[in-house]
């Protein structure tokens, strides 16, 4: 097996391939630095497996978020593939979401970036051509779920470690409104009013029952049954598919185009407000401190 | 039993009424060449049972799109009638939707009046001041299941041939958005993105449990299913249950009313490419084939 | 326990407060004549029990309305409160809703101003920044549904009598669109349309099943099960909370700000009907038959 190599941001070197030549593990991969992509090497598909690695917990610094957003345009771009299963080559997490330290003692403009890049992120997966299925092999937790709740599918590690959910308003937080919009789209009205109200993080069986995810799996099984999840989305000629998730999605993912700018300026001067930095603060001092 | 004689299309003559004087069945009949419109003979409440009879498979040429859109618009007009049981009279299927010939070889003048009668036939079922009930006696796919999308109840036969959905996407075609519309209010947003990139066709069990369907009964059972269902919904005065009706489907009704000339305009572009007229005429010819 | 003194309404001495001395029962009450407010001794999160007690069924009658919204405004602005627990204190009902005699023999000055305030009881409820749970220990039909339907949560009692829902068209009425749109969000498109256009009356099984009410429970535990209900509610901050829900919930108000007016029009030209005050009249009249 190939070890990553990283590899420079974001010019042209980024983008590294090379064809695997060991005739057991076939597989081409690409990379950058906090993402690795394999091809499946027993895939006629056009299958690539796309795995976050920015230990310990693929928090979402802006690095990392700069990083997946040209990696998925260059899978978009790249006519080989058809299909991504996301899931997370860290042992600890699917993802923990937002960096608190890259929301913490920044200036506007950083923040006004960092939150440009999310939005990127979650309108470059929601509308994507291909097909997407997130392999939840780890906790994933408040923004963390920005990759789930994109996905066209959604299959979570049977392990009661593996909670799952949109936890904001227990560290004081609100999510944005497209969040929770594609929250709705998948567990309703309600069960969304519930969820997000109450920060909870739903355990495997639950998050099956409530829907929040379509498939539960034992852990070491969660990327075999995304493989023959995917083979029966491939089966579906792509144009067919692709113009009707886009006519399915689109107006969702209009509110937050049309509403951009706005709801930068709404994160940015939210999280500027002094009451808010200074819990920030706290809770990273706690962090550090347990960690020590 | 009165023996259904077809009639002319679309005169005054078409709409042919009889009060049959047998005293064993003393029911009166309506008809058109396509559709035979029987009023249940027990009921003193106003009930139509309208039976689809286009064979082999009540596929949608344009003349069985405008006779049933004049059929309907009679009945809604008619003050005797309350509510309509629509079933099919083929022993194959419940519909198998638009009649490929029908999308293929023509030019955009026909393509243009087929697909107006289409939506015309959509709005004047879902905005029907009647109670209507499907009673799917038999296969319903892609657009067949245009009808059973805009009734009030749904019942399927428990039968394993009998096969409910919209598989548009397995022949290479996306729904129109009203299509997709009318799914989501039956079955929400989660359930109808994945059954729409599927192009899924629910066996009974898993259709009722999906909400493609209210019921499942034996298949000789289905249409006095129908009956009783019926006589619940007639037990609610008329004009509250209009009001009501209209109140929750106008918004969704009015999304294709204020959209009908560009919806039209994307069917013709769309159905006139090159590619899409060849893969269907392929389509058509292998099915020629089988039957050969 | 002290016993609730009427107080008039609605001038200052209408909002009465004691603190009781009692040292087994130190509640706080407030209230008012047709409602009557209780602070839970053993709660430090600023728990209160409203109490509606407009017998025999609590129907709502313009000054129950009236006092209901300026209790409500004032448990809002009292920052000791974080979460309101709305029960009955009539042992026939939780709510009959509209009182029909408030709607039939008046002028349409009096009808106008009476749907003015229903429309502000909605919209102060559906966006109150405190939890609501709706502790529903009795019968609650039609209009009585107001208060389940913007609460946050809903328990009922698990008693055969204790049918909860929206039965207006068996009164030949329709719903307001407010209480669709609320419907809606809690049950769904489909489960609201059927439950809507049939009037249904859930038992409490059916309730729970079909989504309009979150828990079941016994009659003599409904209260304790939402002071339970309720501590995890308040486990989670305020604001953040707060701005959640608003957020989910402002496009859903916004609908009915927007339309106050016309749906007032709406409502005083509908129910001013000579047909109508006619069928009210005939039901009234059989009311007070069936009582004598």
């Amino acid at each position: 097996i190939l070890t990553f190599t990283g590899a420079g941001l974001p010019d042209a070197a980024f983008w590294w391939k090379e064809r695997a030549t060991c005739c057991k593990v076939p597989a081409r991969r690409f990379g950058s630095q906090r993402q690795l992509v394999v091809v499946e090497p027993s895939s006629t598909a056009g299958i690539a497996v796309l795995k976050l690695k920015n230990p310990p917990v693929n928090s979402f610094s802006l690095e990392f978020l700069t990083e997946l957003v040209i990696n998925l345009e260059k899978l978009e771009n790249d006519k080989t593939f058809r299909g991504i299963i996301i899931t997370s080559d860290c042992p600890k997490a699917f993802s923990a979401g937002i960096d608190l330290r890259e929301i913490c003692g920044k200036d506007p403009a950083y923040y006004t970036e960092y939150w440009k890049v999310l939005q990127d992120l979650w309108l470059r997966l929601y509308l994507s051509n291909l097909v997407l299925i997130s392999a939840i092999n780890g906790p994933c937790a408040a923004g963390g779920c920005l990759i789930p709740l994109t996905s066209d599918y959604r299959i979570l590690a049977d392990n009661p470690k593996c909670l799952i959910g949109l936890n904001e308003t227990r560290l004081g937080i609100s999510v944005p409104f497209w969040f929770k919009d594609s929250l709705v789209n998948i567990i309703g009205h309600h069960a969304s009013e519930h969820a997000l109200q109450l920060g909870l993080l739903f355990p495997p069986a639950e998050a099956l029952q409530v829907g929040i995810v379509d498939k539960v799996a034992p852990k070491d099984q969660v990327q075999s049954t995304a493989l023959s999840v995917m083979a029966q989305w491939l089966a579906i000629p792509d144009h067919a598919r692709q113009l009707t998730k886009n006519m399915i999605r689109k107006p969702t993912a209009d509110l937050l185009v049309k509403r951009r700018d706005t709801d930068i300026q709404n994160f940015v001067s939210f999280i500027s407000r002094d009451s808010i930095q200074k819990s920030l603060q706290m809770y990273l001092a706690k962090l550090k401190q347990n960690k020590d």
